[in-house]
């Protein structure tokens, strides 16, 4: 362990080259997303299930729960099956966000959404194979050197962030302030608590879990990603205002036109970019105690406010 | 263990009074079932989860795990979050099997359907939220007395029967045979074997694991599922030809309007009847190895076929 004030004189602090280590962190999803489901009969499911995972998202999400591992002493191979299922999982959260029945959207990270290619009925199926199979995988892939608690616990952080107290939680909410310009801070911090940073956190935590890591550098692991989870939430409702489609790669000023109530509406676009800023700062706070082992998660807080899509 | 051709010398065969036993198992199952999902904020989530869950139905499937789990020498308390998670399986089936872009029935157990009560967009999500927190359920509820182990490999059977490996796929082919009536007995077998004989044989080789079943034993469980699975199937495309709305409390005859092929098309429903009864004695024999312990299992897959709804 590396005390945090020792940090600064590291030389390996200065040098961490996160574009590169992203790079190389997607291929390595890009590879095991791939691999994780071949297409067999009936091949348009899998194919409709594919079309959306292998849709070239950032992988924030796997990258974080393959970073956690390794920084709580774990390996890449314990945590991929994981970091595998919790992007299934936010996949499935699109196809099913994007459906006529919700947000109604015809476009999702440049391409078309599920149903525009395949129809509402096998995105709603694909969407539900994505999440059965993601707990498959977790249960059936993890290596044998992870002890099989640590697993389990993994499956119930994954089940919980997903469900009516997670992302499915934070929908209905959303769903129901649609139209609504008196939505309370409260309630948009509900939402975004759960359809955003439920699974960021699980991502991060559960990568330490898989690592073995204790009760209390589990509480940090979940601060640090709550932090992190609503400033990404904060960023995305600027992103909305301020890029493009292009840049997007879905529907941009959406918000605007549903009068939906968003943290810039709330607090204007600078006094959200400036709590976004502290809320990154709080997260890589809590990282210090791990020293230079933290330099990923760190780079990967900061990362996700600097993003312009 | 009792030799099969002693069982017939029982007394305990004469007397076993399924009767008693489905109204009393469907008891235990309704209770675990309503403590399962309390309702919080936001309760409309939780509202619409509990609506299509506790709709009650006959809860062969949960009864089946907690039989299986019985005679394989375990207890209730063992199978009794997986039996629910299997409930909760097959209800988020049904959720997303009614909606309008895809079976469209506006009802289901002699009720209104979930998205005719909730609304699309909640419908889906009730039906995501569900299928979480199964898997939640069985990886947190599940009692210390039971092997990790087996507990992730029960994870893995539900998720594999749910997703395009099992029902999902089955609902793809079906849903693509639909209109079409060159439909061959393998493909209607494929869409049966994957839409309603994998969960059950989830059910029933999941109570068996959680007991410890020998590899041996979980393949007579297989075969036993597997047989009365098929004449699930077969009565159920029986009584939607011979049944009233009233008895089936879902809406009749759709097959004959949608023109779709079932095995009474293909055999007739004499002969469709016939092939359940051989189907039930095969999967009974199965069970003889285990003597008057199989009594329960063995009556269910009478009652299986003896149903008039």
């Amino acid at each position: 362990m590396v005390a945090a004030d020792n940090l600064q004189k590291m030389p390996e602090k200065a040098t961490f080259n996160l574009v590169a280590y992203l790079k190389e962190r997607q291929k390595i999803c890009e590879a095991a997303l791939d691999k994780a489901i071949p297409i067999i009969y009936p091949e348009k499911i899998y194919e409709s299930m594919r079309y959306s995972l292998l849709a070239g998202g950032k992988r924030v999400r796997p990258i974080l729960c393959l970073a956690t591992c390794e920084m709580m002493g774990g390996t890449i191979e314990m945590a991929m099956p994981t970091a595998c299922a919790v992007e299934m999982i936010h996949t499935m959260s699109l196809i099913h966000d994007d459906l006529p029945a919700m947000d109604n959207d015809d476009y999702r990270r440049g391409k078309l959404t599920n149903h525009k290619i395949y129809g509402e009925d096998i995105a709603i199926l694909a969407g539900d194979g994505l999440l059965a199979y993601a707990f498959e995988f977790v249960a059936t892939q993890t290596p044998e050197n992870v002890p099989k608690d640590r697993v389990l616990k993994v499956i119930a952080r994954l089940g919980r962030a997903m469900g009516a107290a997670g992302l499915v939680g934070g929908q209905v909410v959303d769903l129901d302030s649609e139209g609504k310009s008196d939505i309370s801070l409260e309630t948009l911090t509900f939402i975004h608590n759960h359809k955003t940073a439920a699974l960021l956190e699980a991502c991060v935590v559960c990568g330490g879990i898989l690592a073995g890591a204790s009760l209390e550098n589990v509480q940090k692991l979940s601060r640090y990603s709550q932090n992190i989870g609503l400033a990404f939430q904060i960023i995305d409702d600027i992103l909305d205002i301020t890029a493009t489609q292009e840049q997007l790669g879905k529907t941009a000023g959406k918000d605007l036109v549903a009068k939906k109530v968003t943290y810039p509406s709330l607090w204007g676009i600078e006094e959200s970019r400036s709590k976004a800023q502290q809320l990154i700062e709080a997260a890589c706070k809590e990282l210090e105690p791990f020293g230079e082992l933290a330099q990923p998660l760190q780079a990967l807080a900061h990362f996700i406010i600097s993003r312009n899509h």
